[in-house]
C-alpha cells in the first residue's frame, strides 16, 4: 500500500478534536510536565488510560524515571497553561504559573482543572518516535465541567450541559 | 496503592471530552462498524493512530480478521449515526443509514464525515477488557471542519475557526 505524507497526516489530524491535558510527574527523576492531546481511556477494569509521549520531549527522562504521572485535563480558562507547557520554557517557570497539590503518587495535580487522573505507569509500548504509556489510575480529582478542546489548530471551549 | 472504583473512573472519564468516530471494516471476515471515542494519533513517522476496542464488541471478529479499519471522525450533524453504531442494531441496518465509499483498504468510508483515516492494523496490544489497535494510515479523506464532541455524557458541536 502507498504511504501518506507526514504533512498530509498532520493536516488530517488537525480535524480530529481533542481535549488538552497537562501531564506531570515528580519523584527521584525530577519534576516535569508537558501538554498532551493524545490521551484516552483504555479500560475501566482495572481503570487504565493511555498517554502518547514523544521520546524527544524534555519531560521524557523524568516521566519514565519516576514511573508516575498525573493527567490534568484542562478547563476552558487554562489555555495559557496549555501554551506554557507546550513551549520551550524550563520546568521551574512552567510550574510557577499555577497552583499544584498531590494525591497518591506525588505527581503534581493542577488546581482548577476539569479532572485529574493520578496514575502509576503499568506498561510502555514504543511506536516510532513515541512511547505509549499505559497508566493505572490510583486517585482522582474533579473540578469545572467544561473542557479546553483543540481542533483546527485552535482552542475552543466546550461546556457540559449537566455537571 | 489503592484501586479506584470503576464507577468513579467512568464518572471522571465523562469529564474528558473526545471526538466521536465510527470505526469500520470490510473483507473476508465481514463488514462491521462501531462507535468509538478512544482514538488518538501516535506518531507521524510513519503516520500511525490508535483505537481502543472492547473485545466484547460485535465488530471484534471482523476487525481483527480483516486487519483493516477506517476511522471516520464524525461531523456535528452525524450524531444519529453515532447512536446507531453504538447501539444494538445489526450491521446491515447500521450501514443502510448512510452513504459509504472505499479508499485503499476496502473498509467503508463515510460520506460527509470530518476526516476519514483508512488504515492497516500494524500491531495489537491487549489491556484488560480491551485491545489497542495500532493502525498505519494509508489513505485520507477530508470533509466539513466541525466535530461532534462527546463530553459529560452528551453531544456537542465544535466548529474550527479556520478550514
Amino acid at each position: 500500500m502507498t504511504e501518506i505524507a507526514r504533512e498530509d497526516y498532520r493536516d488530517a489530524m488537525a480535524r480530529l478534536g481533542a481535549a488538552v491535558s497537562i501531564v506531570t510527574t515528580d519523584g527521584p527523576a525530577g519534576r516535569a510536565g508537558f501538554t498532551a492531546s493524545a490521551v484516552c481511556s483504555v479500560t475501566d477494569d482495572s481503570p487504565t488510560l493511555l498517554v502518547c509521549m514523544n521520546r524527544a520531549s524534555s519531560a521524557y527522562v523524568s516521566v519514565t524515571g519516576n514511573n508516575v504521572v498525573c493527567v490534568n485535563v484542562l478547563s476552558a480558562q487554562q489555555e495559557p497553561l496549555s501554551r506554557l507547557f507546550g513551549g520551550k520554557v524550563p520546568a521551574r517557570e512552567r510550574f510557577a504559573a499555577a497552583v499544584w497539590s498531590t494525591l497518591e503518587t506525588g505527581a503534581p495535580v493542577l488546581a482548577g482543572c476539569a479532572v485529574a487522573f493520578d496514575c502509576q505507569i503499568a506498561n510502555v509500548t514504543t511506536v516510532g518516535t513515541h512511547d505509549v504509556l499505559f497508566c493505572r489510575v490510583v486517585a482522582l480529582q474533579t473540578g469545572p465541567t467544561e473542557n479546553l478542546i483543540y481542533l483546527g489548530r485552535a482552542y475552543h471551549s466546550v461546556r457540559a450541559r449537566h455537571s
